[in-house]
């Protein structure tokens, strides 16, 4: 367990035995160690009452209820649910190179995972694969990889499981690497055999909303663009394409976690700004038949949207 | 995201239509979709008024403080802390053979890694070849190895470094299988080349003291055991062989998380119960010099305590 309290005076690191010859070494932060005789609650009283601290705001989405409960007894908690992810909206060059890192090697698993795409092959052990792939590469992967084949990809969110590949199938890949502690996070859709008409309509409706957000970020680069703008774009594409609106949000924002802040979705009041990193992944379900999502991150600059996911997203017949 | 609600009348779970596909499936629970229009917090408050809930219990250690923040404008939340964690204390057959399942990949991984311990390897490198073992066996690791050489392994919670080993250093090795969502939990210090005299005296005293520990678990089968007293069998042997006290806890539980109850240290108040699995894992640890640790889990039965972890663990010399 890990504490981070930062005064006007200091920034200190709370946490054990287990982690304090680690945190020592932290710069800008003096560690406090903790232990069972010398709890968290109590010291960080002491500091409380020793730098005459009023109020405390937490980070509501990262602290456990029980901790507060413990802590509100000593001082006044001012919550600000967003305190953190708005501190982490805008990536700074380091953040940026590490995720740019982290699609680089994303792209090769998709290179390397094709090759694996066979007859027979099981959903879980192209999830296995990729995996392992990453980790030979000396990576982790940011989150359980998604592969759905068939109709399984109509689920958005599909576990993968024992089922295996058969001829002229949707393959759905999700997957995210994470390197230095930053995330990539792509999705690509390719088809096991020819695609039939109707699988291609749908592909090229997606990856048609897919490049008109991107646009539509393009075209407004000096405004103070909603976020729940740029969704609508894709949202209303697919829509009068006549397939079902998208179950999800068009997008998210990406970094130490796969899902931060700016969120891309209808009821999102983020506004863009450059230096945001975020994924724009249209897709179209339909159940018992499949779906199709496209998925790339784009890093907004002053000079427009970066894509920095680069594997190829035309149709691809395997 | 997903929410349980179990109430006197039913068992919900509310999740978006990522997961609503699956969590449809779960047997003896109503699926309520939730998503940006329709909100947790007001489907859970038409339920309130509807079932005439008075108040409400939450799992403090698994949920946001934005979350009940939301909640609680609603209904009286009544906090329990250790709810779940208490219910999950005592395992049943099913959870018991998965934890078994995990410790038995557990001890081929240790043998396979064994194979893998050469002069000049680094730390990162085993940690890695465990997680890939792990995947190519079709499981997944609990958490991220912890692999220390030399000196490192001083450190209890060492993060697996680009360090090269060298002969005659201490080699920690420290891992977890998940299978079926339930876990394992493992350490072993091993030796690379001859043990010297210092070295093995702490090895036999780490395990006397986890040899000691499990035997007192053996005596009191039928008393109703406080496990502070068996971290202090453990603790106290220690400390009378002159060296260090450990600076963790003797074990703890282990399910679905790494981590549960019981906690066996020196402050706990829980009380051993057949049916718990839990850890046993003294350690000593020297700066500058290294450390070790024999950590083995143990299932509660009738029939006294059971080792679950069946690595060897007398003085191995690579």
């Amino acid at each position: 367990m890990v504490f981070l309290l930062l005064t006007k005076r200091k920034n200190y690191i709370f946490t054990d035995r287990r982690y304090s010859e680690v945190a020592g070494k932290i710069k800008d932060f003096k560690l406090i160690e903790i232990s069972s005789a010398k709890k968290f609650e109590d010291v960080l009283k002491q500091i409380i009452v020793k730098e005459k601290i009023k109020k405390l705001a937490i980070d509501e989405n990262d602290i456990k209820v029980s901790e507060v409960l413990k802590i509100k007894k000593t001082v006044r908690i001012c919550s600000d649910e967003n305190l953190v992810e708005n501190l982490r909206k805008v990536k700074d060059n380091t953040e940026i190179k590490n995720i740019q890192k982290a699609c680089r090697l994303a792209d090769h698993v998709f290179k390397y995972i094709l090759s694996q795409i066979k007859l027979g092959v099981t959903e879980k052990l192209i999830a296995q694969t990729i995996e392992v792939f990453v980790l030979g590469h000396g990576a982790q992967i940011a989150f359980k990889p998604i592969v759905a084949f068939g109709a399984n990809s109509s689920s958005p969110h599909h576990v993968a499981s024992d089922k295996k590949l058969k001829k002229n199938e949707i393959v759905l890949l999700d997957f995210g690497v994470k390197i230095n502690s930053y995330c990539s996070d792509m999705t690509r859709t390719v088809f096991f055999g020819k695609a039939t008409d109707e699988q291609k309509r749908i592909y090229r409706t997606v990856l048609n909303a897919q490049t008109k957000a991107i646009k539509f970020l393009n075209n407004h680069l000096r405004t103070k663009l909603e976020t729940s703008d740029v969704d609508k774009v894709a949202r209303e594409h697919i829509i009068s394409e006549n397939y079902p609106a998208i179950p999800h949000s068009l997008g998210h924002g990406i970094g130490l976690e796969v899902h931060e802040k700016p969120s891309l979705s209808p009821k999102s009041k983020d506004i863009l700004a450059n230096g945001m990193a975020f994924s724009v992944e249209p897709g179209i379900y339909i159940p018992e038949f499949g779906g199709v999502r496209i998925e790339d991150l784009v890093l907004l600059t002053a000079k427009g949207p970066q894509i920095i996911t680069h594997a190829n997203h035309e149709i691809i017949e395997l």
